[in-house]
C-alpha cells in the first residue's frame, strides 16, 4: 500500500477523492489537509460530508493538517490535490519538491515543464517529469490534469485525432453545479434559469484541449494544430456535465468508421489495466435521447465518457456532431487524477 | 376591432394567444375552438388554465366549438392557429378559405406559396399571399410563422445578414420545457437533468432559417446562401429558449460595429409602430453573465430577444459568438403570429 | 431458487420490482407482464427503462405476456403487482387463485381477508391468508402492502405505539414526483413550484395506518385507538418522500427514551434475518438539517426510514415531533412487497 | 411626497424595497445605505439586481451611503430596514433616536415597548410607540414587522381567532429559497432535495403569532391563550411558501362559515384604503389542487395570501385544515413593511 494524502480534503473534490481512495486496493489514505480553521480537528468534526451515502469510516478520525509543505508527514508518497487555484500556486511547487503531486487544481497546469495529462490521451508526457525534477532539483514532480469540461471532451477527440484530420471543432457546454464546488451557484441562480457564463472555462476548453492532443518535441509541447472554439453554460443539473459537438474534418467521413473508432478507443490505461480506468474510455449509445446527465453520468463508476447522437452534419461538408455526457467531479477530476497516479506508479516508481 | 378566433385555445400556446389577444385594442376574441371533448363547454370548464394570474374574465363564458372549418361563424376574420400538425395539415386549408389564419403550426410551413414570416425579419414574403389566393381560389389565405427556436435566432441574424456576408452558423440550444406543452415533459425527465433530442428541432431551424432570411424571386423563396447547423437540449426551464451561437463571417468583423447593427436594428413593424411590436427586436446587454431565460425572457413583454456575451472568437479568422435569449411561447409562437395579423392588417385589409 | 413473475412489469414500480428481484438468492424472474401493446414483445424492447444504469441482463430477453390469469406459466409461484387500481380490482382475485400475489397495489388492501402487511409492523395479520384462501377456496392468496407515505410513517409509529399510548398524530408530507409513475407529473407543475394535493393520499395515510398498527381479533382487523390527520403536498424531488410528523401522548414523555426505541427497532424481518430486511428499519440522524430525500433515501439500500430533529414538542404537553425520509419505491413500494414475499416463504411455504 | 430611506438597500429583500417604493405615489427614495463596501458607490455600480425586470431607473445614480445613524440626510423621514440581525440590533435602535423606522429585522421584534404588528392583524399595537418614545426620549421610533412565514399564518388566522376561539394550531412549511438571501441556499442542497431545517423559523412562527393575535393591556403584550406548534422546511420553490395548517377549535364548526369568515376579512388598511393594501388579505381558493406557489404568489401584487384545500379534519372532532401560500419577500417582508408604513403616516403623523 502506498501512503497517500489530499489537499484541500473539506471540499467537494476533496471528498470525491476520498470516496475513491477509499476502496482503492494500492492507496492508503494518511494524511488529509485543509485551512488553519480545520486544522487540528478529526476530518468527521472538520467536514460537512456533500456525496450521497456516509462519510467513509477509515477517514473519520484521520487529524486533519493545516495545508503547509512543512508539517507533512514523509511517508507520504503521492499528494492528491484539489486546491483553490491561488493557493494552489504557492503551495504545490513547496510539496513539489518532495512528493509527486497529482493536481487537479489550474494553477500549474500550463507551466513548461509540468505534464498535464490524460492518461488515456497523452500518456508520454510524463517525459516532462526528468525534466521537471532536473529544471527544479526536486526529488518529487508535479502531474496535473485538465478541467472538468476539457477531460470529458478530450477523450472523446482522441481516437478521432488518431485517425482523422480535424480541421475545426466547436463546444457549447452544459454544466453541472457541482463543478463550481457546494457553495458556488446559488439555488436563486438555477432555478427555473441557467447561466451562459463560466469565468475562464472557455479559455481552459481552447487552450488545454489542443495541448493535450499536441506532441512533446524537444521537451517542448507542441499543440495540435486545428482549432476550437467553446461556449460555456450552467444549468440545473448536479453532476454530470453535457456537451453539444461540432466537428469538421479536412476529409471525407464514414460516420460508421467515427463510431467504431470512438467504440474501440483504449488507451495505455486499458492496456496497463489501471485499477481506475473504465473497460471503454468512450461509449457511443444509439438511444435517439441520449446521453443524460442523470442517467448516464455514473457510467463504470463514473469514469467513461458516453456519446450519443452521433450523426453526420448535413449542413457542411466532412462533418459531424454529437453530444457527450462526463461525470465531472469523478472523470473530469478525482477519477483522472487518481488515474494520474496509478500511472505513474506502474511507469515511473 | 376585428373578430378573431383561437384554433386549439385550451392548450399551452392556445393560452398565451389569449393572454395577449385580452388586452389588444384591435382584435376581439369571438370564437374558440379545440377538440370535441371541449366544444360546447364554456372555455372556463373545458380548460385548466396554465399561464401564471388567471384565466381573462372576457374568455371565461365563451362556449368552445369543434375546430371545423363548417361550424365557425363567419363574422370571425382571422383565426390564430395553435393546432397539432396533423390536424393543422387537414383543416387549416379549409380555413383558409375563408378566413385569414395566421398560424404557428409547422403543418403548412415549407408549401410553397404559404408565407412564412416574422414581420421583422421578411415582410415582403406577404407577396406569396396573392399567389395563394389565386393558385387555390380562396377568398381568405394563410399565413405561418416559424418554429420558437428559430424565431429567436432568424431575429438576431437578420441585422448581420443585412450588412454581412454570413459563411456558416453553429448553434447549440437550451430550450424550455413548455416548448413541448404542458404535459410534454415529465418532471422525471428533467429534474437534476438534461434531454439533449428534441424530435425535428434541428432540422426546422436548419430550413427555416435560411428560408426566412433568403429572398421572393418569381414567386418562389430563394433561400440565404450560408448554412446552419444546429443542436437541440432541453433544460429545466419553464419559459424563454436559450442559444449559444457562433458565426463566420466572410470578411473581417468588427465586434463593436456587430454589436450596433444588432442594438439599432428595427424592422417593419417598428416603422410602422404595430401594437404589438417590441421598441427593439434585438437588445444587447453588456452584463457578463446574461442573458439569462429567468431574467430575460420577459424583456418587452416578450417580444425581444436578448443577446449578450457578443465577443469576437478568436478560435477563428471572421468570426463571432454568442448567447441569445427569447421567450418561446410568446415572441416565439403566440406572439409573431399576433405581429403577423397586426402587419396583414395594415398591408392587406 | 423461487420462480417470480411481475405484474405490470414496464411501469415505474415494475422496474424497481426488477432491479430488486435481479440481485435476489431466492427468487428468480420468470415471468414479466403488461397490457396488451407490451405483449409479445422481449422486455428490452417493450420497456423504456427509467432507473439509473441499465436494464438488468437478465430480463432483456424475456418475452412480455399479457397481464392475463389465463396465460400465466403454471412455475410461477410468487407474483408481485404493481398493476394500476382498476385493473388490479379485477385480475389479482383471479391471479389469487392459483399464485401467491404480493400486490403493491391498492385495489385489495382494505378487503376484509385480505392482510394488509409491513413486515416489521404487523406480520402476524398473514394469519388472515387461511381465511382467505377458505372464504374463497383457492389455492393461492393476495398479500397486499400499504401506499408508499403510510409505510415510511407507520414504520418510525411502530416502536412509539409499542411503548407509549399515542393519542394523536398530524402528518404533512412532500412527496417525491416518482409517487406519481414517469409520466404523473410534468415539469410545467413542479418547477419553480409545489402541488398541495394529492388524490386519495391522505384518506389512504389516515386509514391503513391505523389498520397496520391494529389487532387481529376474531379473524377481523381492529383499528389502533388514536386518530390521525394527514396533510400530502408533491414536491421537485424525484425520490424520496418527506413527512413532518407531529405526536402526542396519552402520557409524559423522555425524548431520549422515544429516540432509543426507534434506533433499537426491530421487527421480525430482522429477527429472521430475511434477505431484504434492513439492519435498522428506522435510523435517527443527530445532524440539525437532515433527513434530507437525496441524502437520505438510500441508506441501507433505500429500506431504512431515516428521522431527524426528533425533538421535544413545547407548545404541548406529552408532545414531540420529528422529520422522516424514506424511499417512496423502495421500502414504499417494490422492497416491501419484495419484504412480504420472504415473509411468507418463511412462514407458510 | 415623504422621502425615505432603504436600509441594507443592495440585498434581496432591500432590492423588493425599491421595487415597490419606486411606484409609490406618497414615498420618494432619497437614501440607500448598505456595508461600507458599497458606500459612495453609485446604487448601479454597488448591486447587482436580482429581481426579474431591470432596476428602477429613479435609483441607479442614488449614491449609497454607509448604514451609520450619523451621516444620514435629515430630510429622510421613514427608514425601511432589512439589515442582518446583528446590524440591526446595533444600529436600528441609534435610527430610532431621530427617524421612523419600519423594519422587517427580527433584531428588535420582540422588545417590550416596540410594536410588532400586520396592519390587517393587530394596528392598534401602534399605541405602544407613545409609550417607546417616552422610555427612551426619541423623537422618531421603530416599528417592525414579523418573520414571512408568520405574516401569511397569522393573515389567515386573523379571522378564525375574531370568530372562534382557536384551541390549537400545527403547520409545517414549505418555504421559498428567497427568504434565505440570495445566496443563502446552494443549488447543490436543493436540487432533487429539500432541507427539513431553517434556524430560528419555528421558535418565531410559534411566538410571534401568538404576539400578533394578543392584546395590549397596560402597555403590555397578552399573547393570544392558544399554542401553536411548526416544523419548517425548505424546498426548490424561488418565492412564496407555502404552509399545511391544522387547527382545532374549542367549539363545532361550519366549514362554510370559516371560508366566508376568511374571504370576506377585512382590516384597517381595507378600510383606510391604504395604497398598498390588497382588496382582500385572504383570498379562498375551490381549485382542488391550489394553492400553489408558482400560480398564486403574485395575486394582488404579491399582497394577498391564498387559502386552498380548506376542508373539515374528519379525525378530530372541531378541527379543518387548508393549505395556504403567501409571496415571502414581498406580503412577509418588504410589502409589509410599507403597509405599516402607510398606517403610520394616517394614524400618527
Amino acid at each position: 500500500m502506498i501512503k497517500v494524502g489530499v489537499l484541500g480534503a473539506t471540499g467537494m473534490v476533496g471528498q470525491r477523492f476520498i470516496e475513491l481512495l477509499d476502496k482503492h486496493p494500492n492507496f492508503e489514505i494518511s494524511a488529509l489537509t485543509a485551512s488553519s480553521k480545520s486544522a487540528g480537528k478529526k476530518y468527521e468534526d472538520a467536514t460537512t460530508w456533500y456525496l450521497e451515502g456516509s462519510m467513509p469510516e477509515s477517514v473519520k478520525d484521520v487529524v486533519v493538517s493545516e495545508t503547509d509543505p512543512n508539517v507533512l508527514d514523509g511517508d507520504v508518497e503521492i499528494l492528491f490535490s484539489s486546491l483553490p487555484t491561488e493557493l494552489a500556486k504557492v503551495v504545490e511547487p513547496k510539496f513539489g519538491e518532495n512528493f509527486i503531486v497529482a493536481s487537479n487544481a489550474s494553477a500549474m497546469r500550463m507551466v513548461d515543464d509540468v505534464p498535464l495529462i490524460i492518461p488515456e490521451v497523452n500518456p508520454e508526457f510524463l517525459d516532462l517529469v526528468e525534466i521537471q525534477q532536473k529544471n527544479r532539483g526536486w526529488d518529487g514532480f508535479i502531474v496535473t490534469n485538465p478541467n472538468c469540461s476539457t477531460i470529458a471532451l478530450t477523450l472523446t477527440l482522441k481516437p478521432i485525432h488518431d485517425n482523422y484530420n480535424i480541421n475545426r471543432v466547436y463546444v457549447s457546454t452544459m454544466q453541472a453545479v457541482s463543478g463550481a464546488g457546494y457553495n458556488g451557484v446559488p439555488s436563486m441562480a438555477i432555478v427555473d434559469n441557467l447561466v451562459p457564463f463560466i469565468d475562464g472555462e472557455e479559455e481552459k476548453m481552447e487552450s488545454e484541449t489542443l495541448h493535450l492532443l499536441g506532441t512533446i518535441d524537444g521537451g517542448q509541447v507542441k499543440y495540435a494544430d486545428f482549432n476550437l472554439s467553446a461556449s460555456c453554460n450552467r444549468v440545473a443539473v448536479l453532476d454530470g456535465h453535457t456537451e453539444s459537438v461540432f466537428i469538421e474534418l479536412d476529409e471525407d467521413i464514414d460516420i460508421l468508421d467515427v463510431k467504431n473508432k470512438m467504440s474501440n478507443f483504449k488507451g495505455l490505461p486499458q492496456r496497463l489495466d489501471l485499477f481506475s480506468a473504465p473497460k471503454n474510455p468512450v461509449i457511443v449509445t444509439e438511444e435517439k435521447n441520449r446521453p443524460q446527465p442523470r442517467m448516464d453520468r455514473n457510467t463504470e463508476g463514473g469514469m467513461s465518457v458516453t456519446v450519443g447522437r452521433l450523426r453526420r452534419d448535413n449542413s457542411f461538408n466532412n462533418s459531424f456532431k454529437y453530444t457527450l455526457v462526463g461525470h465531472n467531479t469523478i472523470r473530469g477530476a478525482a477519477g483522472t487524477s487518481i488515474l494520474n497516479a496509478e500511472l505513474i506508479v506502474k511507469k515511473l516508481l
